[in-house]
Order: structure tokens, then sequence, then C-alpha cells
């Protein structure tokens, strides 16, 4: 297998100041496996109940997604309500059901054991640890992580900082982590963690990769409607791990583009409630906007100083 | 003259976490004074008290400022006192004298009339009108603003917003001034109200450029040691007008570069308390910068679903 990705999938109800929806598809697995499948083949790890709808597996399906490891479990499926202001770059939980997820033992079938690039989505680190001890030798592994976890279970989380290629967390998070308020500072501090390339998502202001000793931008697209941000870093980790995984390679140049491929994703993902507008687009749409990206990134390169 | 700003000149107390100055060298029209004079020659019009310190004309005026419109009143210097938190995004100003600026009536010397670039900074918008009203043909006028204004004299800035070419704002400030939330929304709102062209700042998170139907966006760039927000955004303007002014141009390639070099100049400013950054530069310097910039916009353009 490609690529893997392990991480939650959900039921989410969430309200933004342009609408709101309930129990609708969500989760980090889902919004990730949706976005990197345009990219990629790839299969997905994770735990649903009975109660979660057929419509949206075969989807998934549908896209390439190879679903062996999505265990459906007798009771109800992970629930997350959230809710958004104005100030779109933070969610508010109202409340959260990890159901199923509660008793989750992640059992990967033989063939994903020898997957080359994983990406460990937000769930407890202890599971993100046991699916890692079932890969044989990935080449890249990324993960994403939460405050709960850096809160409530920093030590696990530490044990899987020291086995990752690079972190995906947004400012609030990097910052917590490490105690650090200038994020320069706080990536810093969390290679030395473990991972030599972190990313960080900035939300509306774009996200920056650190690897090697560079530094890259790449800027949120700046969009007239944004409905709901849910799903937006998955999204963002999703193309990024799905750009890497088709190229095959990790080398800066690549990295580099992978960003601009996870903002593109990202951008598409605010723009409707759920996985409405990542399920539907197509090579042409994504096209189009990875040149209006290059438009809003181009300028010719200048020597200020010379006339 | 190819450049003149209006704006004020001050004296600065200052606390940051990283330290505090009392009455150190400041202004709207010193900060883009300093910033433009590595790009261009320069006229500043404004007013200072008895008490504004002379080394700091003398350098002005060794730079290639022209200060024939800069008078001095009897009386005391402009004065503001700020503070910032640990987000440095926000100055929340403690203490405001206008002093000499209470009484001050622009006349332009004659020369100065024939000015073809020209930058309103930030001060009562019935001042800019009257420099505006002074100034035969202008190519090019950029303008800067802040809530202060929008709230009390919002007639007033509507007369200046309707005859300039440019707005320079941060986002609370193109909110408050459209009632849109939405950033991009805001930007076609004020551009509405006049100005063809509106940068919208947004400190530690770059720079966005509306210019006819194309975005721009410049990062700030990303440093380990941010000490002072201060005079960021009139830095960048200067660096902006500057270019834009030897370049004689506004065609959209050249304001694509000066948003670059707006953010170079303000990332220099927030490294020092006062001036003490942006008045110690030199090409070297500069250019190095500029060269650290572009590697963290670059990226090989791509069709992500090409192998």
């Amino acid at each position: 297998m490609n690529l893997l990705v392990v991480g939650s999938v959900a039921l989410d109800s969430v309200k933004s100041p342009f609408g709101s929806v309930e129990e609708v598809v969500g989760g980090s697995a889902t919004y990730f496996s949706t976005s990197a499948s345009y990219y990629t083949d790839l299969a997905l790890v994770a735990v649903i109940g009975d109660d979660f709808p057929q419509a949206a597996l075969d989807d998934l399906d549908q896209r390439g997604v190879d679903l062996e490891g999505l265990i459906r479990h007798p009771g109800k499926t992970f629930r997350w309500r959230g809710e958004y202001g104005f100030d779109l770059n933070e969610a508010h939980t109202l409340e959260t059901h990890l159901n199923v997820f509660e008793t989750f033992n992640p059992v990967l079938p033989e063939v994903y054991r020898k997957s080359e690039f994983v990406f460990l989505g937000n769930i407890d680190p202890e599971l993100q640890l046991r699916v890692l001890d079932q890969i044989d030798s990935p080449r890249f592994v990324g993960a994403d992580t939460m405050n709960f976890w850096i809160r409530g279970k920093r030590e696990v989380l530490q044990k899987v900082l020291s086995r990752i290629d690079m972190l995906f967390v947004n400012d609030a998070e990097a910052r917590e982590l490490t105690g650090e308020s200038n994020i320069v500072k706080a990536a810093a501090a969390i290679r030395q963690m473990g991972p030599t390339r972190v990313a960080i998502k900035r939300g509306e202001y774009g996200a920056l990769l650190f690897d090697g000793d560079t530094v890259f931008f790449a800027p949120a697209y700046p969009l007239e409607e944004v409905f709901d941000p849910t799903g937006a870093g998955d999204s963002f980790a999703g193309g990024f791990m799905g750009y890497v995984a088709r190229r095959r390679s990790v080398e800066n140049a690549v990295l580099c583009q992978a960003t601009v491929v996870g903002s593109v994703m990202a951008s598409f993902c605010v723009e409707r409630f759920s996985l409405e507008r990542v399920r539907t687009l197509n090579p042409e749409v994504i096209g189009r906007r990875f040149e209006q990206f290059q438009r809003l990134m181009h300028y010719d390169p200048l020597d200020p100083l010379e006339t």
C-alpha cells in the first residue's frame, strides 16, 4: 500500500455564522482520505458504529480508498459537535462522544504492514503508536495531534514524536507543545523532539513548512465565502501526503509543492459543509485553483536596489 | 520631487514583552521616510516641537530626505505611548498627545507641488486632504488610516478615499471601514469607495495586494526575534511606495514586487525598537533578505495531477 492513514471517522454537527448541519460525515481520516484520493491510492484504518451511512463508505470505495482496515463495531459512531464564531480560525467544541472509538484496538490487515507513507491522524497517541508498531519500515510518517492530547497524554505523545518524520500542527498547538510563543522557535523546539520536518497550519493565514534549514510559506487561498473550516487541516494533510506519496519523494522541492497542494485542498474544503466540496472536485477544477494560487504567490525575482 | 510623504513625526514610549523604551524617535512619516530612503529621494511634510532631537533630523537629511516641509513649532512634539502583549499583532494605545499637531496647517513648499508619488500617512484625514489639495496632478497617491479616524471622521475620510489610488490598512481597519468580516469582500468594498488598489496588512501573517482582478500575497518574514512591531506598517508602506517611485511604474508586476519590498522592510523594522534597525541597513543586508524571502515563497510550478 502506497499511503496509509489512521484517524477518526465521525458524524459531525457544526454551526458556523453561515448555517448549521447535523450529523454529517466528518472525521480526520475521512477528510484526509477524500483529499488524498485525488493524488494516490490509499488505505484507511478506523472504526465506525452500525449507524454510519453506507453511502459515505461507497463514496470512499469508489475513489480508490481501501477500506479493509475500516472496522464496523456494534454501537454508535464517534460524534463531534462544534461551533465557529466570525473568527473562523477557532473551533469551539461543544460535545465529543468517542462511542466505538473508546474500545478501538486497530489491527492492521497484513498487506498494510508494508505501507511506505503513513499518516497518523488526530486520535489518541496510544492508538497512533499501536498502528506505527504494526508497520514494518515506513519511509515517511506524518502525524497530527491536538491540545487535548498535548495536555492529557504528553508522555505517549513524546514517544510518537520521536518516531515520526513530520508533525502537522496549528499555531496554538505548537505553542502549547513547546512553551515557545514565537513560531520559528516553537518549530525548532518540535524538531528537537523528533520529527525533522514541521508544518505549522495557520488557518486563513496559510501554512509554514520547516524542512532542513529552509522555511517555505503557502498562503491560504483568499476566498469570498468560507462556510465551515472543519476538516481544513485534515484536507491540507491529505493533499500534502497524497502528493508526496504520488511523487514517492520527500526532497525539499516536493515538500514545498506538497504544501501548496495541501493549501489548495484546504481551500476547497472550507467552501462547503462536510465533504460536500472536497468529494466533488475534478482535475480541471483542481488545476484551475493551482493556477490562481501560482498567481497569488508569483513575482519577478528582483534585486530591489538595481534600477 | 519624486515621492512626498505627510504624516506624524513623534516621540514614542513603547513596552513590549521584550523590553521598553521611553521617548524614542517614531511617527508614521519617520518610519516611512527611513524605509523609502533606500529606494528613492523623498520629501517629508510634518511638524515637530522644539524638543525633537536634532540628531534624528540630521540622520534623515543624510539619507536624502528633503526636510524643507518639516516645520518646527514652539511646543512639544507629538507623543504616543503604547504596549504590546505576547500577541504582538495588536498595539494597545495608553496615551496620545497631539501637542504641536493640534494646530498644524501644512503649507507645501512650491517645489513639492509637482510631486508625482504621494503617501498620506496616518493622520487626521482633514490634514491628508489639505496636503492633497496642494499637489498639482499626482500620478499615484497612497494613504493609510486607522480606526480612530474611521469612527470619528468617516465623512472626511470618504473624501480622501475618493481621491487616492491605493489604501493601506490592516484587517481590523478594513473590517471596520466596510462592515464586512470577510477580507476579500472588505477589500472589494473599499475599492468601491475610490482607491483602485488595496493592501491589507496582517502583521505577522503578511500582506495581501488587491490590484485589478488579481490578488497577490507576501508573507511576513518568519523571525526568531520580534522586539517591537511599532512602525512595521509604515516601513511596509515606505518600502512599497519607495520602490514604486524608483521604478516610476504602477503596473501590476511592479506592485507585486513592491509588496515584497514592503514586507522585507517591515521585517527589519520589528527586529529592534524605534528606527534602530531600519536606519542601519545597507544594500547587501537588504539583498540577502530578499533572497531569503524568495526561497520562502518559491516552488516549482506544478500540474499536481501529472506524474
